[in-house]
Formats: structure tokens, sequence, C-alpha cells
């Protein structure tokens, strides 16, 4: 049977130095915020280590994962293997070129330099909904400003800090992970 | 079909003022926490709104869902009513009287004044799995301290805070919600 709310542990993903991988708890959100369903067919661009890819797949009908590193692509697919994944293609290369030549109804965005090149690729697909973390400010306003005048879309913006109890000594040190944005966009039918 | 990772928006709750709504964030986090199955028995102490009751029993066998207040099992009860839940029961009273009388393999904790009873009763049953969620750093110390002596259980806590971005003239202001520990409690078979 499959177990679709486990979520993995972040110990558990093949890692690979340089390689980001999402966190539990921002998986966890960013997978709600998606509201996967097992009719989906989800893009994952940066997709790094493949903690979402790996996830998301387990959630839904394929996933497509895009990244321009060698180093992600293969430890995506590493991990894929890991966890017996199979519904999923792994794509090495420039999401906005990439991006024209597939079908899929969601995205996730787990990091890209060129965000509004792709946002442009995504509008032109007709996305639906496109959940988007991002550590950089930068990258977040220009999101935010891209459908600032696009009235067919909401926007919506959470930023979430997570402290991991570290026990030291007589008791827990909470240890700060980075502030991640999480920006959810739909398209409004 | 059911869409196993909808999660619902906190706006589609029914609310009574004063019983408190686990957030759509931590709800999120928690549930990852819970590795929910669906096998699971889960059994809801201080359920409030009926957040979670209604978001882990779209994900397992059957919710057992307690308060001690008549307004929390009312706004409980018409929000299993609004999003079709029947495997649920849901029981006025206090936890520490009621958990002898149940049976469950799993327990999420929102709220509650008798914490070391609680647990008491808890590990009486032998339960495997307990994500208890507090505001209140007494409640997280008492928790923590509970399990320190015990070695057949593993303890984790996270504090997580989220901020949600409102649109406010030019831009986005962050508006930070109150920082909550996810503490999550395994027994080591």
């Amino acid at each position: 049977m499959i177990k679709w709310d486990s979520m993995i542990k972040d110990d558990d993903f093949i890692r690979h130095e340089n390689v980001p991988l999402t966190k539990e708890e921002i998986r966890a959100i960013s997978i709600g915020k998606l509201q996967l369903n097992g009719e989906d067919i989800v893009l994952d661009i940066g997709c790094g280590s493949g903690g979402m890819t790996v996830e998301m797949a387990k959630r839904c009908k394929f996933v497509y994962s895009v990244d321009i590193s060698e180093d992600a692509i293969n430890t995506t697919l590493k991990n894929l293997k890991k966890f017996n994944i199979t519904n999923c293609k792994v794509i090495k290369g420039r999401a906005e070129d990439i991006i024209p030549k597939l079908n899929f109804n969601k995205v996730f965005i787990g990091g890209t330099k060129n965000i509004e090149e792709i946002l442009n690729r995504l509008i032109e697909k007709n996305t639906g909904k496109i959940v988007a973390n991002t550590i950089v400010l930068q990258n977040a306003v220009k999101i935010l400003n891209y459908f600032e005048d696009r009235e067919n879309y909401s926007v919506n913006i959470v930023n979430v800090v997570v402290s991991y109890g570290k026990k030291a000594g007589p008791g827990y040190m909470m240890l700060s992970k980075n502030p991640i944005n999480i920006i959810t966009i739909d398209k409004i039918i």
C-alpha cells in the first residue's frame, strides 16, 4: 500500500555536495500548495537532489524534472531509483528551452536563474498552477511584480522559517534554517 | 477521486470566535510528521475547529476527535459535515479520561492543559507515534523533559514561523503568524 502522506526524511535522500535539497517541512507545505491529485502532470524546474520530484511523483501521474546541473541530474536519478519512482522523466537543460516541448498542468520551481523568461514560457503554455520556492529576495520580488498587472492570476506569498531542535548538554538549541519564500500562482478560470 | 494532498484553505473552514484553527502550513507539516496511511486510527486531542481532524480523516482510516470545549465540538462537527467526513467520532470531555477507552495507533495533540497526564495515558496505551503542536513554551519543555530519560522513544522538535504576504499599497508586507513548536515522538521498536 502506498503511504500517500509519508514524507521522506531529509537524511534518507542521497546527497551530492553543492546540490540543494528542499527540506521536509518546506516540501510538505509546497505539496499542499500544489493541491496535487492523481491526474496531475507536474514540471519540476531546478530539481536539485530530486526531493520534490520524488514526493510529487508519489502523489501525481507524472513528473518532468529539469535541471541545468549534471550533478543535480545524477543525484535526482539516484533518488528516483532509491525510492522506486518510475513515473518521472529527468531532463538536463535550460527550463526555458524545454518548457515548450512538454505537456503538464502544474509547475514547481525549486530554483532558477531566468525566472522572468521561464514565467513567459509558462504563461504561453497556459499553466494553471505554479508554486515557486525561492531563497533569493530579488527572485521573490520579480515573481510578484511579474503578476502585478495580470489580473487573471491570483498570487499568494508565504515566508517560512523552520528551526530544528538540536540536543546540546542540558537541553535543545533551536537552530534556524534559512527563510524560504513560497509563492503560489493560480490562473483564475 | 479523492485529492489526497489537497489542503483545505483556512478561509474555507467554518469558524467560531475563540476556537483555534491549525493553519494550513502547520497542518501540512504536521500531517507529514504523522506519516499517515490508510490503516491509521488517529486520536486528535484538542481538536479545536477540526482543521486537523478533517485533513487527517481524508488520509487515514478513522479519527477520534476530543475537546473539552462545547464550542470546539460544535465547530468540528460543522466542519466534518461541510467536508463530508464520516470516518470520525467527536467526543466532548477530558482527553485523559477518554484515552483509556479508545483504540488508536497515532495521536495528534493540537492543544491541552494536562500534557503530562495525557502523555502518561498515551504511554500506557503503547502509542507508537505522537505529534504535538504547542504555542506554549512551557508545554514544549514539559514534553521534551517527559521523554528525556525514556530511551525507547525518539523525540524531534521543530519550530515554525510562517509569515503571510499582504498586499499593501506598492507591495507586499510580510505579516508573521505565531511561532509553533511541532514535536514528534516515535516509539523505537
